[in-house]
């Protein structure tokens, strides 16, 4: 038996196998995670508001609802995109999804025909690029400096490839640089996509996880031809296991997301979705926001000044104003796959930073998380990866 | 902006337009569902699970797990494979998924190429041909009689079509028609579709609702050769709203499903996989299936016997001894569509039998289903519909 054409063209995740290492590892100081940290989930209340579901409403919750999404939580979204967001929008434009994976994923298949080319920045994160693997797009990467995309290069990339279709960025805190585009930036890049025929997908995970710095809107705000694919999430401002997320986009293109999903998978769960809508009734996400915030920026700037004090200088980094992770580039002649061993049996793991290139990336780039380590944890392994460092220059 | 060539193959759900026009009356009485009965949910023992997973686990139920699914439930799948289907299998064998319907998208992912053919019960369930319908597979049809796919025909189209790529069946209680195969038709199946290099996709969420005859095995419990792919439910003996279901498939076929679900939705919520665990470890579930069986046993008999009683003689039926379904056979002239809109209008719906074939059908057939109405309501919609009929000839 043979798997279609379209399973030869995937490949498998280089982060994963670098976790699959430090799982033989448990002892190992880990700045390799993507998760929110679970000690920080509010679990007393995400209890009550689920215990409240099952007592008000649990055969609705335990039943199917429609593929679109549950109605309440539909409407709380729409407010949500325009109080925080800034995007005008209604029931139309949102469809519930599992997780933002999804919606690349749908967005993949709604969108790319074989040989399409596929923008997205460099680097960027894998789920994306491999959501799309499968239909055979060519993928293209326009580098990135501390404002965002750098917009001569792409206004030369689509002078240059008719064919490109979508354009997939993460404006806010970036997945693997942690950068955040700046709002002239996003001004610019709308002005240039809105004279091709491609479609925005943005990407949107970290956006509330803002902890220095103005809010800067999002590109859906600034999307004057629905030429834009949001998608926002729970997962890392509430938690991730309930699998809750959103596309907002033209009601054009929701539409076809919601009768794509019916096909994918009929509907997300109607417990979860209405978990997560028992929360916001009760709770107050806001607030919870804010410790999320709190906690982080601690741990960044404690990340940060343990950097400027252990690591070498030739090591630039990245200074987030939000999200879970920085960016680290090492000397040219370094191999971040090849220090990662050693840094490993030195007790402390790290992505390296080519693993989120859809093609070939450079080898001295690392990214590292965190969120899900103590202070202490931060303390002790920046000093042990400077020491790393060192023994290599 | 225009969608990917694939979205070209869509096609809107007859079924969906059918339920559309029943929203718009409540009062009719609804053949036409495709549901569980929500009062037979096991609603305080779901709450109660649910209760103990958040008191004892509940961090991790709010958290990421792993693609393939949660441990524990994955250990009890293999174990519920064995026991109830006669299924050989390690965990290995096993993922977990988001409904049956992703078993089927994630199988059209996998396997069709265009230009491929699928092969599917004449009729069959439209999710799974709409699943298959964006990757341009031609579909084909083969009757089925009261004993299952008609062998003969079967075995034509596999020589004369060597790109038969994949055959889905619905072996126990199939949607529409409420019919399972017998096992010497299975055997008989197995037999020759282990002599082509094709995919069989057993479907099989309703074989647990058995209210009549003898257990007969899946064919998976017959598959020597590892080409079967098997894909098990808790929607109908539990309930629909968690979205748990499972593959059972050679482990290079479960393999690349986990890894494609990965660029899907990374993984199945944590928390609903580990509610449906802890109401299996701290709950009878087979003696819960026994309620169904025996509710849904009154439905199907009472729905028969009214059927004798009301309807023309000319009106041919299935007898089902299992699931949720029967199809009715109408006098060649009829055409079930045209006498839809009547028969809403006096007080009773059902799905007309062409929708659920790939290609064009036969007007004359109707699926009706007996689980989400009372025994009054089947009562007195039947009459009315006898009523409508008659008056058609």
């Amino acid at each position: 038996m043979s798997f279609s054409i379209r399973m030869s063209r995937t490949k498998a995740s280089g982060i994963r196998a670098v976790q699959k290492k430090i799982a033989l590892k448990p002892d190992v100081i880990s700045f390799a995670a993507g998760l929110p940290d679970p000690n920080l989930y509010p679990l007393e209340d995400l209890k009550t508001a689920t215990d409240l579901l099952m007592d008000n409403d649990g055969r609705k919750a335990f039943s199917y609802g429609l593929t679109k999404g549950y109605g309440p939580l539909i409407d709380i979204l729409v407010g949500r995109m325009k109080a925080k967001e800034g995007v005008e929008c209604t029931r139309d434009n949102i469809a519930i999804i599992s997780g933002s994976q999804q919606g690349l994923a749908l967005a993949a298949l709604m969108f790319i025909d074989e040989g399409d080319i596929v923008v997205a920045e460099n680097p960027s994160y894998l789920g994306a690029i491999n959501a799309c693997r499968p239909y055979g797009p060519v993928f293209m990467g326009v580098d990135t400096d501390d404002e965002g995309m750098v917009i001569e290069d792409l206004e030369q990339l689509l002078q240059e490839n008719p064919r490109v279709k979508m354009i997939y960025v993460i404006p806010n805190f970036q997945n693997p640089t942690g950068r955040a585009w700046s709002l002239e930036r996003r001004k610019k890049f709308m002005e240039v996509v809105s004279r091709y025929d491609v479609i925005v997908l943005e990407d949107n995970p970290y956006g509330e996880i803002r902890f220095k710095g103005e809010f800067v809107p999002s590109l859906k705000a600034l999307d004057t031809k629905g030429q834009v694919v949001y998608l926002g999430s729970f997962s890392k401002i509430l938690c991730p296991g309930l699998r809750v997320a959103w596309i907002c986009a033209s009601p054009e293109i929701a539409s076809m997301a919601e009768c794509m999903k019916e096909t994918q998978d009929l509907q997300s769960p109607e417990f979860t979705q209405m978990q997560v809508t028992s929360y916001l009734n009760h709770f107050d996400i806001e607030a919870h926001i804010k410790i999320i915030q709190e906690t982080y920026k601690k741990r960044s700037d404690l990340m940060l000044e343990m950097i400027r004090e252990y690591f070498p200088p030739s090591v630039k980094y990245t200074e987030p104003e939000g999200g879970m992770f920085l960016w680290l580039e090492l000397p040219k002649e370094l191999d971040a796959n090849e220090i990662l061993d050693e840094a490993i049996e030195a007790g402390v793991a790290y992505i390296p930073g080519d693993s989120f290139y859809a093609n070939e990336g450079p080898k001295n780039t690392i990214r590292m998380n965190y969120t899900t380590v103590s202070e202490e944890q931060i303390r002790k392994g920046i000093q042990i990866l400077g020491d790393v460092f060192r023994r290599h220059m």
